[in-house]
């Protein structure tokens, strides 16, 4: 080498879509404004009770570290949770992982190899990207449409993605960043797939518990037509509103890929102790935490989707589940509006901050003109937000810097 | 694919050769014995209990993300830790990780592409295989020999490893798992073949206030000539006994290597919220604890080498760091004498499990009659392990069996 050079996956690797705008939110907030921030997917909600005062419980003696397989008592917790949707799982089958992050990155690293390909639903959640970036991984997107409510247009666009070097198909259910909930019908769809050509499917169950409208939800685990097929990625991050805990697992009846994943869980030694012992009773016993959870997220759904409503142009279908917003906005690029409201637009000393949606799409020139609205305000801040953004929509269409703007057609 | 298949990755990632054992371990004690665990680098020693107290604090409203970046409290305690041994960085200088084992991740992946080759010194603490493995990066080790103190044997036997592939070379000061401190002479050769080949340093400094003898030692990163070659990477797993708390670091003046850590570290979001809070009085002012722990582990340090004097053959010299012990026993495989240790052998109801190294060599067929012992019990329990290691070696050579025995010479 001539010089010092970081490596190809550094390079490609993109800047979150969600976080790098934190200097510009840096700065706007030191010049005092009040920022409505529903960019990133991290819940305003207190976390349960007990989870601290089980911390507490633990504030004595060694730290050391957890086994890689996980501590005994945090994967039987997990075990009893997954047997209550009527999923048995031996304890070999969970391993605990640093987040819902690292779930997704064991699971991808143990199916796919560089150069291989995994298809992806578009919009995605960026971490995937990323994640693939680092591992070399080519993603190839199937693409949803915000008017077709997300939908899987045919099983022939997914089936014509599927080439000798695809490895596996992932599904976020409920999806983030599209509020989407996968029905019985694109799943039995996509377990044909997989299964004609030998696929994994990882599935990415993090919004489980946050569903609206009464949707049936089965966790995919279920299948046992697809057993070895099913790789899960859990979290504990979304539905016990903690995700600076960082626990997560991988859950999979394929005994050779939890043998992979311990591997490379062992190479990371392990996740934090505090956190998979004080998470024991609220794992095995959440439900009244997360059926009030749902309820407060279906009524914040509700108030964002009361707010677009009054913007003229927003082009959106209410979220059916996890605690997202896509829409589409009228103007030529979310990305200049989000700089424009973060640094020049304020009303009332108050501005919002959502997230372009265009780095979710891995097909260039797509998602341009949409935002990912994260509820993680409460109601009645989000109507405010709604009005604040309404309003910011106005100042940057009229705005002397005659930006570029595309009207409601 | 004709069927379900795990990648490549997944297949030549190896087991750890530490953790491996736990199976056998848990039906030993099943069976009512007692195991002196001198395996795993896990201390015994009690965290100080100021971390435990500022947990508590923090146990109370929302347990949201840190920053990718790091909590500032958390990263200007960092900078006020490294300025008291000479070291000013910025905040940008220093990124929070998920243990010291997310930082070699990090580090590694922003140097290194598939294909790539990073240089080595082996014996190589294991989990830089694994994280080889899962990265593509190809290893590329210079051997050094127990009976030659673990001393680099001669610069051009480094420079005869570099390649028009090789990105870096990997230190770890003090050693794991040789004990070794890196003498001045021997980094300034190193650093010099790095200056000549655009090659980063990537100095593991985890033990680094483990050290014996009154030995100098200095934080790479005070070597300004080398200023954007060095990558750091740090924990407080081992010098505050809690690597259950999974916090780490990676810090460098290299402007390129922090950006592209930052876009690694926003991918999985960030490090544990409590442990950073909670870490922040303990990082800027660690010397009252480390100064006990570093004298209990110079005590043990002692007993393990007085012990080990008792064994005929056994192969060693006193660690000058960290708290591991090398030693070269009078067996042919190490592993088939830990496997008798742990399945058939005990003293008065005792055994004792240590570190089979043949693992920590890359170079096939070296480190077979080696162990690697961690001082992680009082020097009392040490003593007794010791005793019960060389009653262990006794049996194993007169056991009926007809073991594999290697004369001591």
């Amino acid at each position: 080498m001539n010089k010092l050079q970081i490596s190809q996956r550094a390079q490609k690797i993109i800047a979150s879509p969600i976080r790098k705008f934190l200097p510009l939110m840096l700065e706007a907030e030191k010049r005092g404004i009040k920022i409505y921030k529903i960019n990133v997917g991290d819940p305003d909600l207190l976390p349960p009770p007990e989870f601290y005062r089980e911390i507490k419980r633990h504030l004595a003696g060694n730290l050391g570290y957890a086994p890689s397989p996980g501590i005994a008592s945090h994967v039987a917790a997990w075990q009893e949770y997954y047997s209550q949707m009527g999923v048995n799982l031996q304890p070999g089958n969970i391993i605990p992982t640093q987040g819902g992050a690292e779930a997704i990155l064991l699971a991808m690293q143990a199916v796919a190899d560089q150069g291989d390909e995994v298809v992806v639903f578009e919009p995605l959640y960026v971490s995937y990207r990323s994640f693939a970036a680092m591992a070399g991984i080519k993603l190839v997107p199937v693409t949803l449409s915000i008017a077709n409510n997300f939908s899987l247009p045919s099983v022939s666009v997914l089936k014509n993605k599927i080439t000798s070097r695809t490895k596996a198909i992932v599904i976020v259910n409920p999806d983030n960043p599209t509020g989407k909930l996968w029905s019985k019908k694109e799943l039995d769809q996509i377990i044909q797939v997989a299964k004609k050509h030998n696929l994994y499917i990882i599935s990415d169950e993090t919004y489980r518990e946050i569903r609206f409208d009464g949707k049936k939800f089965s966790c995919l685990l279920t299948r046992k037509d697809a057993a070895e097929n099913i790789i899960l990625c859990d979290s504990v991050s979304k539905r016990f509103s903690m995700p600076g805990a960082r626990i997560g697992c991988v859950a999979s009846f394929n005994k050779e890929i939890m043998s992979s994943v311990l591997k490379f869980a062992q190479a990371r030694l392990s996740a934090g102790t505090l956190e998979q012992l004080a998470l024991v009773p609220l794992i095995k016993n959440s439900r009244s935490y997360t059926r009030k959870v749902q309820k407060e997220y279906l009524r914040r759904r509700n108030a964002v989707a009361a707010g677009l409503k009054n913007i003229p142009g927003a082009v959106f279908r209410p979220a059916q589940g996890a605690f997202y917003q896509a829409v589409k906005l009228p103007v030529k690029s979310a990305e200049d509006f989000v700089k424009f409201m973060i640094s020049e637009f304020q009303y009332k000393g108050a501005t919002v901050m959502v997230t372009p949606m265009k780095d979710f799409y891995l097909t260039l020139g797509l998602g341009e003109n949409e935002v990912r609205i994260a509820y993680v305000l409460n109601v009645k801040d989000l109507s405010a937000a709604m009005d604040v953004l309404h309003r910011g929509l106005i100042a940057y269409k009229t705005s002397p810097l005659k930006r570029p703007f595309k009207g409601t057609t």
